[in-house]
């Protein structure tokens, strides 16, 4: 790993004096924002965060606000999954599309009223694509990054942690719903999701000033439940098949390339600017999708670029996340293989740095 | 500093190959890309760089292109700066603003033909707001980024090597012009520019493959010059007045308040997006402005945040970049002053983390 020149541009959030006081060993940047990678070790992390809970700094979860009476319309125009049932107080998952079906982002869209949305953001600029378009289709809406900061709480004792903060109601949250809870006098959105598969919420919190004072507040009252900090997990996510923007998936692909085609409802979505390309693309299906991918052999190296995914002399794919699993005893993996190599149980090479290994497509995620 | 933990979408370069083996030492992320900050120490990589010459991996310097009809119409919606008289083969430095004037990055336009353009961007996903204001206005134009990555030359002795590479045509390139050069049976576009005082080329390197192949070239063509690979100078940088997008100047900013005004024609560049509240603010005159600011005492820490500027109990301003200067025997700084405490030889407090210092407003920049 390599050192990272402090400045301002990449920014800290309103967490980071509690991340660096838990001993925080290595961040990366997203959203051109500081988020931990690693607090004892990634493999430590792991173990506790399936075991135990934590509080992660997800604040580089930027969020996008439409404002206005166009706020509806601009959000639908933004991703082909149709919004109409979508009620406030949901969450849903939204590939965002440009005019040819290529991925911007793949958030989390919070319906707070119909006249207003977030956007929680995945890893790019996604404020300026939404602001161009609003202005270019002149539309009755503010577009801005508010002083949000998502503050998640993650693994199997999430709920007894929460409900000690914020009262029993937090247990009646509903999978991606959100309800509003009190904290230090403020309204803060609470939703039951986040990015692993142990269960959890995500906290939005308003304003940077509350963000200590919640921080020392859930480590405070979780200290029996063995609470930590922690942080997105490689190992865990990847065994989920949670995807990582810009990792796993880029704007060269479309949703149905990342298996997000149910998220797609191009009959119906008649609103998204990329409808009529993703029209084409569901009538023919993919050329290539994302496959959990199996690696033999022992713990492979960090992963810092694709690695080449071959049937014999023809590349067929590539390798864009990667980690060793001590629950599975294996080495887990995500891909994106061409359609003539993507049935479960094909033998492929993957030509990692430290030589050729066997990679194998499997059936499912490891859950 | 703290570890980065690899990934692939902290993207890589065509040079990195040649930037580890020449040691660096650390990177930020810029782009979304690394860039590296440090090779043999930043005051040892200062004096090299004023005395000799440095090879830069600056990919992360990544191009907008425009390509089309409404290229032109495209580029000038942009930004205020008037584009009327400018001819293929020149580089202007350009704001670019949102409707309400805020800077959204301070790029390099490079005018290739009248329907071609590229955007040489600062740190911000420039390339999602241009597209998204080309399909709001249904603009006849292709707008991507392509495989093109600048490797820059800087130093006094830049002319020379750059002369044994590519013939002494190149010694002609006026200041913010560009030609086209062959290497290894390749056109490439090479402007006299770059983010140094100290004088330089950008070679715009059309090409993955072609990277490591130039890199090695520069290098062993210019070992009795003592070529080093290097990168962007925080120390040089500051001493020249050369700002930093999402350091010094944020989408909060107008130009006037960044010092641009006078790339700011808004009286004839009607084109431009944010044209009429520039107007307003060219008018009025900003309340606030970018100053070079001295700062006393020992060297100052790295700066992660903005540092309060103070005038007693009243903050009026903030501090965004600094460093220890061996050749003005100072502490150089970039703020941001509020325009009751602007005028030279102001004298105020800044808030650094270890405590209070003298900082003074300074009439010019240290060239």
């Amino acid at each position: 790993m390599a050192l990272i020149s402090p400045s301002r541009r990449l920014r800290r959030t309103p967490f980071s004096d509690g991340v660096e006081a838990a001993g925080v060993k290595a961040y990366t940047i997203y959203n051109r924002m500081l988020l931990p990678t690693m607090f004892e070790s990634v493999e430590a992390d792991y173990r506790h965060l399936k075991d135990h809970v934590q509080v992660w700094d997800v604040a580089v979860e930027r969020q996008v606000e439409l404002r206005g009476p166009d706020a509806g319309r601009l959000m639908q125009m933004l991703t082909p999954r149709d919004l109409r049932r979508m009620l406030p107080g949901q969450c849903y998952y939204v590939p965002i599309v440009d005019e040819t079906g290529g991925m911007l982002n793949d958030p989390v869209a919070v319906k707070l009223a119909e006249d207003r949305w977030w956007i929680s953001i995945a890893d790019s600029d996604l404020l300026l694509w939404v602001k161009g378009i609003a202005n270019g289709y002149r539309l009755d809406v503010l577009v801005d990054e508010p002083d949000i900061s998502p503050l998640a709480v993650q693994g199997p004792k999430a709920d007894d942690l929460m409900a000690r903060v914020f009262g029993d109601r937090v247990r009646d949250i509903r999978f991606f719903r959100f309800d509003m809870f009190q904290f230090e006098g403020r309204d803060l959105a609470i939703a039951r999701s986040g990015y692993s598969k142990q269960g959890g919420f995500e906290i939005y919190v308003d304003g940077t000033e509350l963000g200590m004072p919640l921080w020392e507040r859930l480590f405070a009252t979780g200290e029996d439940l063995n609470v930590r900090a922690g942080c997105p997990n490689a190992i865990e996510r990847i065994e989920g098949g949670l995807l990582s923007y810009g990792n796993d998936m880029t704007d060269d692909n479309t949703p149905h390339e990342c298996g997000l085609g149910r998220f797609c409802d191009t009959q119906t979505a008649i609103g998204c600017i990329g409808r009529d390309a993703l029209l084409r693309v569901a009538k023919e299906g993919p050329v290539q999708q994302i496959r959990p991918i199996e690696i033999a052999g022992a713990p492979t190296p960090s992963i810092d670029r694709a690695w080449p995914l071959m049937a014999g002399k023809t590349r067929v794919g590539q390798v864009t996340s990667a980690a060793w699993s001590p629950d599975f005893n294996t080495n887990v993996a995500i891909g994106m293989v061409r359609m003539t190599h993507w049935d479960p149980g094909t033998v492929l090479e993957v030509i990692a740095p430290d030589g050729a290994r066997r990679a194998t497509v499997c059936e499912a995620f490891w859950l």
